[in-house]
């Protein structure tokens, strides 16, 4: 199985240049964009060709090692802090490149290299904890060579990380080791990103994939072509109820009503133990031109308003698990949240 | 208030025309097909210019008019039999034109007005039935000054039928009569019918709507913003199970979840109480296409599959009432379908 590589450094510290898969490009082609100056990568970062909250601070994390090639570290930080003024890793990453000595290209290659693999190694550890949870369902069905069905939404995989992502992750894993498993996807109005990456990363990966309108997700479960659900989350609160792209929740409604386990893979840095519940995380609101326009034309009578929440929460107790790199939180509870993460370190 | 007029006879019955909204202009363009003959109908009808079940059969009752102007009555009828083989109001409508003496154009103009302006009776009747009900929410709630908000899904309007719609119909009387309403429109993937003919034709008689993605009426739902669902049907079985639009289903779930009425509404015709359940309904399985390209582009990468029924169906448990032009079949059983539609009638 070869997992498709959005961001790859070519080359030595010296001369060596940053390549990152063209988001924006998807899914119509595959094509990758050569940085070999910050300025590039943050122009990539700005226009989404780069997307996902620890890809983000990966790249930036790069760029830096380009700045340095130029003699140039405290301006290639700067360019790349404008990127993307809101995405919290993207500052987390420029922090902790900032505090390496010396500035060498090497010394900081060597720090971007490890972003760039804790990254993926969180990913693999949230795979594995996945992994034992879908050999756990696939034993209960009925047929050991029949395929695993999961249903996900939006995209929380490896375009969005330095691995093999988070809802993807135990996907990945259990293909990887020749577990039957087939994959449904929503494609996730209005930016489509369960189409344009989820289906094409999987697809790339080899894994099976079928792509269906949100809309049916309900009808699909009530057929039985699912056996459970993983999204991945934006943030989690402390009592476990979890903000995540808009359908979310109504996916996690639709699997309560048919008996289907309803899974949040998200790393332990996703939860924000400061904020007590779901009632107070803001939802963002978006542009209504991503609803009424769409793909080149207009989707929707001129002036129409539309209302276009980014992001919902589902509440805690319709989740039935939540895995991360450190375990898996099951049942979803604060008490239960604090023992897996180790309060002392989740809280910071 | 000016309900959209999809089809208009202009002219008297040796030398009038029939005008069309043409559809599949919409949402862009406001543009009519004037039609001399009836070739010029079925080819209205063939490219989806005209659509919905009752709209197709009063304009090919129309179209018989034209064709008997240059003496032309059999000709034309297949011609226009030819242009939706599938659909069922065509060759009733078809049927009972063929059945008019003298086959002169006076007459056949005067059976093609009575098909049409029975179905605008029909869709009034429903209409009336739905703002009783619309009135009983609006008591029921605090401050007799706010609006009623509800949640419709696809286009079961003034679109495609001779006059108010269905699941609209109480939507436009109320708006009427003065009572403060407010739409939510899903924008119903993968074809788009909520946003391109929903919100067109709302919006064009001064109703307020607002648009949402499919995967948004969960959170609506949860917020609040939303009193009420009312969709339309394409086939209610005996027991009041009701095939409809891909994402009915999904909606009456959610429905239950919250507390929220989910209603259908939908002429007597529309019932088939030869079929004793939903589970005997079929599900039209239509091409990837819809899913993995629109609106002039790939939405998915090439090769990936996808699952794209064209309805669901949602068990009579989940609907809290049928709103039909013969009365409101609450709660929704087959002794009180059979008593509402009386036996006898609708069995034919």
């Amino acid at each position: 199985m070869s997992v498709i590589k959005n961001i790859q450094w070519l080359g030595d510290a010296e001369t060596g240049l940053l390549r990152l898969l063209d988001q924006t490009r998807l899914p119509g082609q595959e094509a990758y964009l050569d940085c070999r100056c910050a300025q590039e990568v943050a122009d990539a970062i700005q226009r989404l060709s780069v997307r996902g909250a620890p890809a983000i601070g990966i790249a930036a994390a790069y760029g830096c090692v380009l700045g340095t090639q130029q003699n140039q570290f405290d301006e290639s930080a700067e360019q790349l802090a404008r990127s993307r003024p809101t995405a919290v890793n993207l500052f987390w990453a420029l922090r902790r490149m900032a505090r390496v000595v010396p500035r060498t290209p090497e010394a900081l290659l060597r720090e971007a290299r490890a972003i760039h693999e804790e990254d993926a190694a969180m990913c693999r550890k949230i795979g594995e904890h996945a992994l034992a949870l879908l050999e756990r369902h696939r034993r209960g069905k009925q047929g050991s060579a029949e395929a695993i069905h999961v249903l996900t939404h939006c995209n929380a995989g490896a375009l969005a990380t330095g691995g093999i992502g988070t809802a993807t992750a135990g996907i990945y894993l259990a293909h990887q080791r020749g577990l039957p498993i087939r994959v449904l996807a929503d494609e996730t109005r209005p930016l489509l990103q369960g189409s344009r990456l989820t289906a094409f990363e999987l697809a790339a990966a080899g894994v099976h994939v079928t792509l269906i309108c949100d809309s049916m997700a309900a009808q699909v479960m009530r057929s039985g072509r699912v056996d459970l659900i993983i999204t991945g989350a934006d943030r989690i609160a402390a009592n476990g109820d979890t903000a995540n792209k808009i359908g979310t929740y109504a996916l996690a409604v639709l699997a309560r009503h048919h008996g289907l386990p309803f899974y949040v893979a998200a790393p332990s840095s996703t939860f924000d133990l400061e904020t007590p519940d779901g009632s107070r995380i803001p939802i963002e609101q978006r542009p209504d031109q991503e609803i009424t326009h769409g793909l080149g034309g207009p989707t929707a009578p001129r002036g129409v308003e539309a209302y276009n929440p980014a992001f919902d929460v589902t509440p805690a107790d319709l989740i039935s698990a939540i895995i991360t790199e450190k375990g898996v939180i099951e049942p979803v509870s604060e008490t239960r949240i604090r023992q897996v993460l180790g309060a002392g370190e989740a809280a910071g």
